[in-house]
């Protein structure tokens, strides 16, 4: 699956000029991410009857999306990072305008990405905006807020419900299966999110707590799985793989 | 045609929270604005025979993508501007990284916004997204290289291109039409910007160049009118306005 989304990506990104943007986002996107999104959103459109490669479109939008949150999150005034994935951030190599300018060009590729799409695309760009909108809003209140529920929620979980939910719907599933997603991908988000906090001293949740909440959320994730009419082996799997019971 | 958009921005901002990035987007959005291009996007729609009413979604969208344009180009590291239109610009009063923010949410906003057009959503959506990775590449140029044309063409025409065209695939206009008031805006647009360009003692051109120029796309714009079945009087006045023949 994931050829499909790195071929369709590069495909995306060529044509971008002048080259300093070109490469500034190509380095943004190019450049290791594991593509866990992308992946949820090709195995939705499986796991409602369809086929991934219907997904395609979504899926490197809501790649190409959380690229732009990132390239944008590492800048001086927000996390000041200076290394991702072993690799300079986009402002260390390419200044700090030409970072946001290509975290915002990123932002506009990931909805031509989505408008694109086969099928329901006005859905899938209402999801995705959703989304956009709420990345920021979690992002904004992990700055200046203390409200952790709400950082989970937007800042995590909205870019992995709009993920399956994408995928549901290029895929042809209907409002049923579409509602089974979401709720998958909630749950799995904020597992994901608890699981990161494990390897976080500065977690406001204690371990046992922490560890609680990454079962409930794992298992709340598998069983929204049911009922949906396709394979949903990959799905499941992602889910259990982050209660470390596999790999 | 203004009350119409106004009413929708502040409908389309309303909800969001934080409270602090309300505020920001707000500010960034209801300052003052002339509203242009959203008044070419509703006059657009009325040239192919539609209702400005059908436009106030994209009308709203490019407002929405100009504005968080204005945020991030005021920026420290970008034009670094303290004040807009005699106001504290957004990093000014809210914070660089919440100036970051904002913008980031506006344009997932414009693209909310896109999606709920009730005719030719899809469409609409491809063009606003063509426009703002357009507007971001004249912008790069603009800061790094020194195409003048390529920076005119994108960072000036192309919000007015997407305006006219997402206007006139609201009204439910022809392929012809659509092509028409492309023309037209491509044209607005680069008259507008050789406008601007006579208050500037550092354009490349000289002023009687520059005048020219501006006669020559003005008359391009208002021929490229013709054949429109609607009422065109208001995208044609907008255009000699601009050569000062009234007001």
């Amino acid at each position: 699956m994931k050829n499909l989304i790195e071929r369709k990506l590069e495909e995306l990104l060529s044509g971008v000029r002048p080259a300093v943007l070109f490469d500034a986002m190509r380095h943004a996107v190019m450049s290791g991410g594991k593509r866990v999104r992308p992946q949820i959103c090709l195995a939705a459109a499986v796991a409602v009857g369809g086929k991934a490669e219907d997904a395609v479109c979504p899926a490197c939008a809501i790649e190409l999306l959380h690229s732009y949150t990132l390239v944008h999150d590492d800048l001086p005034s927000m996390d000041n990072d200076t290394e991702r994935r072993g690799q300079p951030t986009v402002w260390t190599k390419f200044g700090e305008a030409n970072a946001v300018l290509a975290g915002d060009a990123l932002q506009s590729l990931a909805f031509r990405a989505a408008a694109q799409s086969p099928k329901n695309a006005d859905r899938i760009v209402a999801e995705l905006a959703e989304a956009g909108v709420g990345v920021v809003r979690g992002q904004v209140e992990d700055l200046d807020g203390d409200d952790v529920d709400f950082i989970y929620r937007h800042k995590t979980a909205d870019l992995f419900i709009a993920a399956a939910v994408m995928g549901a719907y290029a895929g042809g599933g209907s409002e049923a299966d579409v509602g089974r997603l979401r709720e998958y991908a909630l749950n799995l988000g904020l597992a994901f999110q608890f699981e990161d906090d494990l390897l976080d001293d500065d977690s406001p949740y204690s371990k046992a707590e922490t560890e609680r909440m990454v079962a409930e959320h794992t298992e709340a994730a598998v069983s929204a799985l049911e009922g949906l009419s396709g394979d949903t082996s990959f799905l499941a799997s992602l889910a259990e793989r982050l209660m470390g019971r596999s790999e």
